[in-house]
Protein backbone atom coordinates (compact mmCIF):
# COMPACT_ATOMS: atom_id res chain seq x y z
CA UNK A 1 0.00 0.00 0.00
CA UNK A 2 2.80 2.10 0.46
CA UNK A 3 4.19 1.77 -2.86
CA UNK A 4 0.58 4.11 -3.73
CA UNK A 5 0.50 6.56 -1.56
CA UNK A 6 4.51 7.55 -2.88
CA UNK A 7 3.21 7.90 -6.71
CA UNK A 8 2.49 11.52 -7.87
CA UNK A 9 -0.34 13.23 -9.00
CA UNK A 10 0.95 13.69 -12.10
CA UNK A 11 2.22 10.01 -12.83
CA UNK A 12 -1.42 8.84 -11.91
CA UNK A 13 -2.32 11.37 -14.68
CA UNK A 14 0.34 9.90 -17.06
CA UNK A 15 -0.18 5.82 -16.14
CA UNK A 16 -3.89 6.60 -16.81
CA UNK A 17 -3.08 7.73 -20.05
CA UNK A 18 -0.35 4.68 -20.88
CA UNK A 19 -2.91 2.78 -20.49
CA UNK A 20 -5.49 4.03 -22.63
CA UNK A 21 -2.77 4.50 -25.25
CA UNK A 22 -1.82 0.98 -24.47
CA UNK A 23 -5.48 -0.83 -24.81
CA UNK A 24 -5.52 0.65 -28.21
CA UNK A 25 -2.54 -0.91 -29.29
CA UNK A 26 -3.51 -4.23 -27.98
CA UNK A 27 -6.32 -3.88 -30.25
CA UNK A 28 -4.02 -3.55 -33.27
CA UNK A 29 -2.21 -6.78 -32.44
CA UNK A 30 0.91 -5.00 -30.54
CA UNK A 31 2.73 -7.09 -28.67
CA UNK A 32 6.08 -5.12 -27.42
CA UNK A 33 6.83 -1.05 -26.97
CA UNK A 34 9.64 1.00 -25.83
CA UNK A 35 9.76 3.36 -23.69
CA UNK A 36 10.76 5.87 -26.04
CA UNK A 37 7.60 5.38 -28.37
CA UNK A 38 5.29 5.20 -25.74
CA UNK A 39 6.87 8.61 -24.74
CA UNK A 40 6.13 9.77 -28.35
CA UNK A 41 2.20 8.84 -28.10
CA UNK A 42 1.72 10.16 -24.81
CA UNK A 43 3.99 13.74 -25.28
CA UNK A 44 6.15 12.78 -22.89
CA UNK A 45 9.95 11.28 -22.62
CA UNK A 46 11.70 7.92 -22.31
CA UNK A 47 13.23 8.33 -19.03
CA UNK A 48 9.92 9.60 -17.85
CA UNK A 49 7.91 6.76 -18.74
CA UNK A 50 10.71 4.28 -17.21
CA UNK A 51 10.30 6.45 -14.26
CA UNK A 52 6.70 6.27 -14.36
CA UNK A 53 6.47 2.52 -14.29
CA UNK A 54 9.47 1.64 -12.15
CA UNK A 55 7.09 3.67 -9.82
CA UNK A 56 4.58 1.06 -9.69
CA UNK A 57 7.51 -1.67 -9.99
CA UNK A 58 7.30 -2.60 -13.71
CA UNK A 59 9.82 -2.86 -16.11
CA UNK A 60 11.06 -3.70 -19.40
CA UNK A 61 13.91 -5.57 -21.27
CA UNK A 62 15.95 -3.45 -22.86
CA UNK A 63 15.79 -5.72 -26.24
CA UNK A 64 12.06 -6.18 -26.26
CA UNK A 65 10.98 -3.02 -24.72
CA UNK A 66 7.63 -3.71 -22.60
CA UNK A 67 4.99 -6.17 -23.10
CA UNK A 68 2.17 -4.30 -23.67
CA UNK A 69 -1.10 -6.64 -21.95
CA UNK A 70 1.27 -7.58 -19.44
CA UNK A 71 2.02 -4.15 -18.41
CA UNK A 72 -1.89 -3.03 -19.37
CA UNK A 73 -3.06 -5.18 -16.79
CA UNK A 74 0.09 -4.19 -14.35
CA UNK A 75 -1.44 -0.54 -14.82
CA UNK A 76 -5.08 -1.75 -13.88
CA UNK A 77 -4.52 -3.31 -11.07
CA UNK A 78 -2.35 -0.45 -9.91
CA UNK A 79 -4.74 2.02 -10.29
CA UNK A 80 -8.38 0.26 -9.93
CA UNK A 81 -10.05 -0.99 -6.85
CA UNK A 82 -10.63 -4.49 -7.21
CA UNK A 83 -14.53 -4.15 -5.66
CA UNK A 84 -15.15 -0.80 -8.41
CA UNK A 85 -15.20 2.49 -7.76
CA UNK A 86 -18.75 4.23 -7.77
CA UNK A 87 -19.33 7.82 -8.24
CA UNK A 88 -22.70 9.93 -8.73
CA UNK A 89 -22.89 12.85 -10.35
CA UNK A 90 -24.49 16.23 -9.10
CA UNK A 91 -26.08 18.63 -11.27
CA UNK A 92 -28.30 16.99 -14.46
CA UNK A 93 -28.07 19.49 -16.62
CA UNK A 94 -26.23 19.95 -20.18
CA UNK A 95 -23.12 19.30 -19.03
CA UNK A 96 -23.54 16.98 -15.76
CA UNK A 97 -25.67 14.64 -18.46
CA UNK A 98 -22.66 14.46 -21.17
CA UNK A 99 -20.22 13.56 -18.50
CA UNK A 100 -22.53 10.68 -17.76
CA UNK A 101 -22.94 10.17 -21.87
CA UNK A 102 -19.08 10.08 -21.48
CA UNK A 103 -17.89 7.89 -19.03
CA UNK A 104 -21.38 5.00 -19.32
CA UNK A 105 -19.01 2.34 -19.95
CA UNK A 106 -15.93 3.74 -19.94
CA UNK A 107 -14.54 1.55 -17.92
CA UNK A 108 -15.73 -1.81 -15.97
CA UNK A 109 -14.34 -0.70 -12.09
CA UNK A 110 -15.33 2.96 -12.42
CA UNK A 111 -18.98 3.54 -12.88
CA UNK A 112 -21.66 6.37 -12.36
CA UNK A 113 -24.56 5.17 -10.94
CA UNK A 114 -26.34 8.22 -9.84
CA UNK A 115 -27.42 11.71 -10.62
CA UNK A 116 -28.68 14.30 -8.26
CA UNK A 117 -30.52 17.39 -9.11
CA UNK A 118 -33.07 19.38 -7.42
CA UNK A 119 -35.24 20.03 -10.38
CA UNK A 120 -38.56 18.15 -9.92
CA UNK A 121 -39.01 17.83 -13.70
CA UNK A 122 -35.46 15.78 -14.02
CA UNK A 123 -36.12 13.75 -10.71
CA UNK A 124 -37.07 10.28 -10.92
CA UNK A 125 -36.10 10.75 -14.59
CA UNK A 126 -33.58 8.01 -16.04
CA UNK A 127 -30.13 9.11 -17.46
CA UNK A 128 -27.49 7.12 -19.57
CA UNK A 129 -29.05 4.32 -17.56
CA UNK A 130 -28.75 5.91 -13.88
CA UNK A 131 -31.82 7.11 -11.71
CA UNK A 132 -31.93 11.23 -11.31
CA UNK A 133 -32.64 11.35 -7.61
CA UNK A 134 -33.37 14.03 -5.07
CA UNK A 135 -30.94 15.95 -3.19
CA UNK A 136 -32.77 15.45 -0.25
CA UNK A 137 -31.94 11.17 -0.65
CA UNK A 138 -27.98 12.47 -1.44
CA UNK A 139 -26.69 11.12 2.00
CA UNK A 140 -28.98 8.03 2.36
CA UNK A 141 -27.75 7.04 -1.30
CA UNK A 142 -24.18 7.63 -1.10
CA UNK A 143 -24.20 5.24 2.87
CA UNK A 144 -26.40 2.85 0.98
CA UNK A 145 -24.61 2.00 -2.21
CA UNK A 146 -20.78 2.60 -1.15
CA UNK A 147 -20.28 6.00 -3.06
CA UNK A 148 -16.72 7.23 -2.90
CA UNK A 149 -16.90 9.22 -5.64
CA UNK A 150 -18.76 12.77 -6.27
CA UNK A 151 -18.48 14.61 -9.65
CA UNK A 152 -19.73 18.27 -9.25
CA UNK A 153 -21.74 19.76 -12.79
CA UNK A 154 -23.73 22.58 -10.68
CA UNK A 155 -23.58 26.24 -11.20
CA UNK A 156 -20.41 28.16 -9.66
CA UNK A 157 -22.87 29.38 -7.00
CA UNK A 158 -23.51 26.32 -5.87
CA UNK A 159 -20.66 24.27 -5.66
CA UNK A 160 -19.18 24.99 -2.28
CA UNK A 161 -22.83 23.77 -1.15
CA UNK A 162 -22.51 20.51 -2.51
CA UNK A 163 -19.39 19.86 -2.21
CA UNK A 164 -20.05 20.20 1.81
CA UNK A 165 -22.52 17.67 1.34
CA UNK A 166 -20.77 15.41 -0.24
CA UNK A 167 -18.43 15.08 2.16
CA UNK A 168 -20.78 14.97 4.98
CA UNK A 169 -22.09 12.25 2.97
CA UNK A 170 -18.94 10.38 3.10
CA UNK A 171 -17.71 11.09 -0.44
CA UNK A 172 -13.78 11.42 -0.26
CA UNK A 173 -13.21 12.48 -3.81
CA UNK A 174 -14.79 14.97 -5.97
CA UNK A 175 -14.04 16.01 -9.73
CA UNK A 176 -14.95 19.51 -9.41
CA UNK A 177 -16.74 20.79 -12.96
CA UNK A 178 -17.94 24.52 -11.65
CA UNK A 179 -15.94 27.39 -11.95
CA UNK A 180 -14.77 28.06 -8.53
CA UNK A 181 -12.68 26.52 -5.74
CA UNK A 182 -13.69 24.57 -3.70
CA UNK A 183 -12.53 24.93 0.32
CA UNK A 184 -12.95 21.25 1.72
CA UNK A 185 -11.06 19.26 4.40
CA UNK A 186 -7.41 18.35 3.45
CA UNK A 187 -8.47 14.41 2.98
CA UNK A 188 -10.94 14.98 0.54
CA UNK A 189 -9.05 14.87 -2.85
CA UNK A 190 -10.22 17.42 -5.59
CA UNK A 191 -9.40 17.74 -8.83
CA UNK A 192 -10.94 20.77 -11.24
CA UNK A 193 -11.66 20.76 -14.39
CA UNK A 194 -11.99 24.66 -14.95
CA UNK A 195 -13.67 24.62 -18.60
CA UNK A 196 -14.08 28.09 -19.12
CA UNK A 197 -10.48 28.25 -18.32
CA UNK A 198 -9.03 26.23 -20.48
CA UNK A 199 -11.41 27.61 -23.13
CA UNK A 200 -9.75 31.14 -22.52
CA UNK A 201 -6.45 30.40 -22.17
CA UNK A 202 -6.81 29.18 -26.34
CA UNK A 203 -8.14 32.02 -27.27
CA UNK A 204 -5.74 34.32 -25.20
CA UNK A 205 -2.79 32.62 -27.07
CA UNK A 206 -4.78 32.41 -30.58
CA UNK A 207 -4.86 36.37 -30.31
CA UNK A 208 -1.39 36.41 -29.22
CA UNK A 209 -0.21 33.90 -32.04
CA UNK A 210 -1.61 37.01 -34.03
CA UNK A 211 -0.31 39.89 -32.45
CA UNK A 212 3.34 38.15 -32.91
CA UNK A 213 2.49 37.83 -36.24
CA UNK A 214 1.64 41.88 -36.99
CA UNK A 215 4.63 42.83 -34.94
CA UNK A 216 6.43 40.60 -37.60
CA UNK A 217 5.22 41.62 -40.12
CA UNK B 1 1.93 43.68 -27.19
CA UNK B 2 5.59 42.79 -25.70
CA UNK B 3 3.82 42.27 -22.22
CA UNK B 4 1.35 39.52 -23.69
CA UNK B 5 3.94 37.20 -24.78
CA UNK B 6 5.51 37.67 -21.42
CA UNK B 7 2.71 36.30 -19.39
CA UNK B 8 2.69 32.46 -18.55
CA UNK B 9 0.28 30.04 -19.39
CA UNK B 10 -0.10 29.62 -16.00
CA UNK B 11 -0.94 33.33 -15.12
CA UNK B 12 -3.64 33.57 -18.14
CA UNK B 13 -5.50 30.65 -16.04
CA UNK B 14 -5.31 32.53 -12.91
CA UNK B 15 -6.22 35.91 -14.79
CA UNK B 16 -9.41 34.19 -16.26
CA UNK B 17 -10.49 32.64 -12.65
CA UNK B 18 -10.05 36.30 -10.95
CA UNK B 19 -12.46 37.38 -13.52
CA UNK B 20 -15.39 35.69 -13.40
CA UNK B 21 -14.69 36.06 -9.44
CA UNK B 22 -14.70 39.73 -9.87
CA UNK B 23 -17.73 39.57 -11.85
CA UNK B 24 -19.54 37.56 -9.19
CA UNK B 25 -18.57 39.96 -6.81
CA UNK B 26 -19.42 43.04 -8.87
CA UNK B 27 -23.13 41.57 -9.04
CA UNK B 28 -23.18 41.38 -5.33
CA UNK B 29 -22.21 45.02 -5.28
CA UNK B 30 -19.27 44.59 -4.06
CA UNK B 31 -16.39 47.54 -4.78
CA UNK B 32 -12.90 46.65 -3.44
CA UNK B 33 -11.15 43.68 -2.87
CA UNK B 34 -7.50 42.62 -0.96
CA UNK B 35 -4.98 40.49 -2.77
CA UNK B 36 -5.51 38.22 0.28
CA UNK B 37 -9.33 38.08 -0.75
CA UNK B 38 -8.82 36.89 -4.47
CA UNK B 39 -6.36 34.77 -3.22
CA UNK B 40 -8.67 32.66 -0.71
CA UNK B 41 -11.52 33.12 -3.40
CA UNK B 42 -9.10 31.32 -5.70
CA UNK B 43 -6.93 28.57 -3.85
CA UNK B 44 -3.74 31.17 -4.20
CA UNK B 45 -1.62 32.89 -2.62
CA UNK B 46 -1.74 36.97 -2.04
CA UNK B 47 1.82 37.82 -3.24
CA UNK B 48 0.97 35.36 -6.34
CA UNK B 49 -2.18 37.45 -7.12
CA UNK B 50 -0.47 40.60 -6.76
CA UNK B 51 1.90 39.13 -9.21
CA UNK B 52 -0.26 38.40 -11.83
CA UNK B 53 -1.89 41.25 -11.87
CA UNK B 54 1.27 43.65 -12.11
CA UNK B 55 2.02 41.30 -14.80
CA UNK B 56 -0.95 43.15 -16.69
CA UNK B 57 0.22 46.46 -15.38
CA UNK B 58 -2.01 46.44 -12.45
CA UNK B 59 -1.38 47.59 -8.86
CA UNK B 60 -3.91 48.49 -6.26
CA UNK B 61 -3.51 50.78 -3.33
CA UNK B 62 -1.96 49.12 -0.07
CA UNK B 63 -5.57 50.69 2.16
CA UNK B 64 -8.10 49.84 -0.33
CA UNK B 65 -7.07 46.86 -2.24
CA UNK B 66 -8.64 46.64 -5.93
CA UNK B 67 -11.49 48.63 -7.67
CA UNK B 68 -13.42 45.45 -8.21
CA UNK B 69 -15.21 46.75 -11.66
CA UNK B 70 -11.98 48.71 -12.81
CA UNK B 71 -9.74 45.37 -12.23
CA UNK B 72 -12.27 43.27 -14.23
CA UNK B 73 -12.49 45.73 -17.13
CA UNK B 74 -8.70 46.01 -17.24
CA UNK B 75 -8.57 41.85 -17.25
CA UNK B 76 -11.27 41.79 -20.05
CA UNK B 77 -8.87 44.05 -22.15
CA UNK B 78 -5.91 42.60 -21.13
CA UNK B 79 -7.20 39.25 -22.36
CA UNK B 80 -10.29 39.56 -25.08
CA UNK B 81 -9.54 40.19 -28.89
CA UNK B 82 -11.55 43.75 -29.08
CA UNK B 83 -13.06 41.99 -32.11
CA UNK B 84 -13.90 38.98 -30.35
CA UNK B 85 -12.48 35.40 -31.15
CA UNK B 86 -14.57 32.98 -33.32
CA UNK B 87 -14.23 28.87 -32.87
CA UNK B 88 -15.73 26.05 -33.91
CA UNK B 89 -16.48 22.50 -32.99
CA UNK B 90 -15.53 18.91 -34.39
CA UNK B 91 -17.34 16.11 -33.34
CA UNK B 92 -21.05 17.03 -32.54
CA UNK B 93 -21.93 14.21 -30.29
CA UNK B 94 -22.56 14.23 -26.20
CA UNK B 95 -19.89 15.83 -25.21
CA UNK B 96 -19.48 18.30 -28.11
CA UNK B 97 -23.25 19.47 -27.74
CA UNK B 98 -22.74 19.97 -24.17
CA UNK B 99 -19.47 21.78 -24.52
CA UNK B 100 -21.54 23.87 -27.14
CA UNK B 101 -24.34 24.44 -24.41
CA UNK B 102 -22.49 25.32 -21.80
CA UNK B 103 -20.21 27.62 -23.58
CA UNK B 104 -23.35 29.03 -25.46
CA UNK B 105 -23.76 33.10 -24.16
CA UNK B 106 -21.22 32.56 -21.45
CA UNK B 107 -18.53 35.50 -22.85
CA UNK B 108 -19.59 38.21 -25.47
CA UNK B 109 -16.25 37.75 -26.80
CA UNK B 110 -15.83 34.30 -27.26
CA UNK B 111 -18.01 32.72 -29.26
CA UNK B 112 -18.64 29.12 -31.04
CA UNK B 113 -20.37 29.84 -34.45
CA UNK B 114 -19.99 25.97 -35.99
CA UNK B 115 -20.33 22.62 -35.14
CA UNK B 116 -18.72 20.01 -38.10
CA UNK B 117 -19.26 16.22 -37.69
CA UNK B 118 -19.46 14.07 -40.95
CA UNK B 119 -22.45 12.39 -39.48
CA UNK B 120 -25.68 13.23 -42.24
CA UNK B 121 -28.34 12.92 -39.77
CA UNK B 122 -26.78 15.74 -37.72
CA UNK B 123 -24.87 17.70 -40.89
CA UNK B 124 -27.73 20.64 -42.24
CA UNK B 125 -29.05 20.15 -37.77
CA UNK B 126 -28.74 23.23 -35.69
CA UNK B 127 -27.11 22.98 -32.44
CA UNK B 128 -27.42 26.11 -29.21
CA UNK B 129 -28.12 28.03 -32.04
CA UNK B 130 -25.06 26.73 -34.46
CA UNK B 131 -24.90 25.35 -37.75
CA UNK B 132 -23.76 21.48 -37.98
CA UNK B 133 -21.95 21.49 -41.16
CA UNK B 134 -20.25 18.75 -43.29
CA UNK B 135 -16.42 18.19 -42.41
CA UNK B 136 -15.93 18.77 -46.44
CA UNK B 137 -16.70 22.29 -45.93
CA UNK B 138 -14.27 22.87 -43.48
CA UNK B 139 -11.62 24.62 -44.66
CA UNK B 140 -13.85 27.21 -46.91
CA UNK B 141 -16.17 28.17 -43.20
CA UNK B 142 -12.47 28.66 -41.12
CA UNK B 143 -11.42 31.19 -43.87
CA UNK B 144 -14.58 32.94 -44.31
CA UNK B 145 -15.50 33.44 -40.82
CA UNK B 146 -12.63 34.58 -39.77
CA UNK B 147 -12.00 31.28 -37.15
CA UNK B 148 -8.52 31.11 -35.22
CA UNK B 149 -10.04 29.14 -32.40
CA UNK B 150 -10.99 24.88 -32.78
CA UNK B 151 -12.60 22.77 -30.32
CA UNK B 152 -12.20 19.12 -30.96
CA UNK B 153 -14.59 16.48 -29.24
CA UNK B 154 -13.97 13.37 -31.82
CA UNK B 155 -12.80 10.21 -30.84
CA UNK B 156 -9.38 9.48 -30.01
CA UNK B 157 -8.64 7.54 -33.31
CA UNK B 158 -9.51 10.81 -35.19
CA UNK B 159 -8.01 13.37 -33.39
CA UNK B 160 -5.14 13.63 -35.09
CA UNK B 161 -6.50 14.01 -38.29
CA UNK B 162 -9.02 16.23 -37.17
CA UNK B 163 -6.28 18.34 -35.64
CA UNK B 164 -4.27 18.17 -38.99
CA UNK B 165 -7.23 19.77 -40.84
CA UNK B 166 -7.99 22.64 -38.49
CA UNK B 167 -4.45 23.71 -38.85
CA UNK B 168 -4.26 23.50 -42.48
CA UNK B 169 -7.73 25.49 -42.51
CA UNK B 170 -5.46 27.76 -40.66
CA UNK B 171 -6.48 27.72 -36.73
CA UNK B 172 -3.98 28.31 -34.67
CA UNK B 173 -5.67 27.26 -30.74
CA UNK B 174 -7.04 24.25 -30.02
CA UNK B 175 -9.13 23.10 -27.00
CA UNK B 176 -8.50 18.97 -27.38
CA UNK B 177 -10.95 16.76 -25.29
CA UNK B 178 -9.87 13.50 -27.02
CA UNK B 179 -7.69 11.49 -25.08
CA UNK B 180 -4.59 11.52 -26.88
CA UNK B 181 -1.60 13.80 -27.32
CA UNK B 182 -1.68 15.81 -30.50
CA UNK B 183 1.35 16.24 -32.92
CA UNK B 184 0.87 19.71 -34.40
CA UNK B 185 3.20 22.91 -35.73
CA UNK B 186 4.87 24.58 -32.47
CA UNK B 187 2.86 27.65 -33.19
CA UNK B 188 -0.42 26.46 -32.47
CA UNK B 189 -1.31 26.76 -29.33
CA UNK B 190 -2.76 23.26 -27.82
CA UNK B 191 -4.70 23.19 -24.54
CA UNK B 192 -5.75 19.74 -23.58
CA UNK B 193 -9.07 18.18 -20.96
CA UNK B 194 -8.42 14.72 -20.46
CA UNK B 195 -11.82 13.91 -18.57
CA UNK B 196 -11.00 10.32 -18.39
CA UNK B 197 -7.42 11.25 -16.40
CA UNK B 198 -9.38 13.77 -14.35
CA UNK B 199 -12.00 11.05 -13.31
CA UNK B 200 -9.38 8.18 -12.81
CA UNK B 201 -7.14 10.64 -10.75
CA UNK B 202 -9.71 10.76 -8.56
CA UNK B 203 -10.89 7.70 -8.31
CA UNK B 204 -7.17 6.76 -7.76
CA UNK B 205 -6.39 9.03 -4.71
CA UNK B 206 -10.25 7.91 -3.05
CA UNK B 207 -9.20 4.22 -3.18
CA UNK B 208 -5.41 5.75 -1.96
CA UNK B 209 -7.62 7.56 0.73
CA UNK B 210 -9.76 3.94 1.73
CA UNK B 211 -6.14 2.16 2.37
CA UNK B 212 -4.53 4.97 4.36
CA UNK B 213 -7.29 4.42 6.66
CA UNK B 214 -7.28 0.77 6.83
CA UNK B 215 -3.46 0.72 6.90
CA UNK B 216 -3.74 3.66 10.27
CA UNK B 217 -6.67 1.34 11.33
Amino acid sequence: METRELVSEKTIGRLSLYRRLLSGLLAKGRQNIYSHELATLSGGTAPQVRRDLMAIGYSGSPSKGYEVADLSESINSFMDNPDGTRGIIVGAGNLGRAIMAYFEGRRPKLKIVAAFDNDPNKIGSEICNCPCCDMAYLKTTVAQMGISLGVITVPANRAQEVGDKLVDAGVTGILNFAPIRLHLPPNVYVEHVDLTTSMEKVAYFVQSNKDSDVAGA
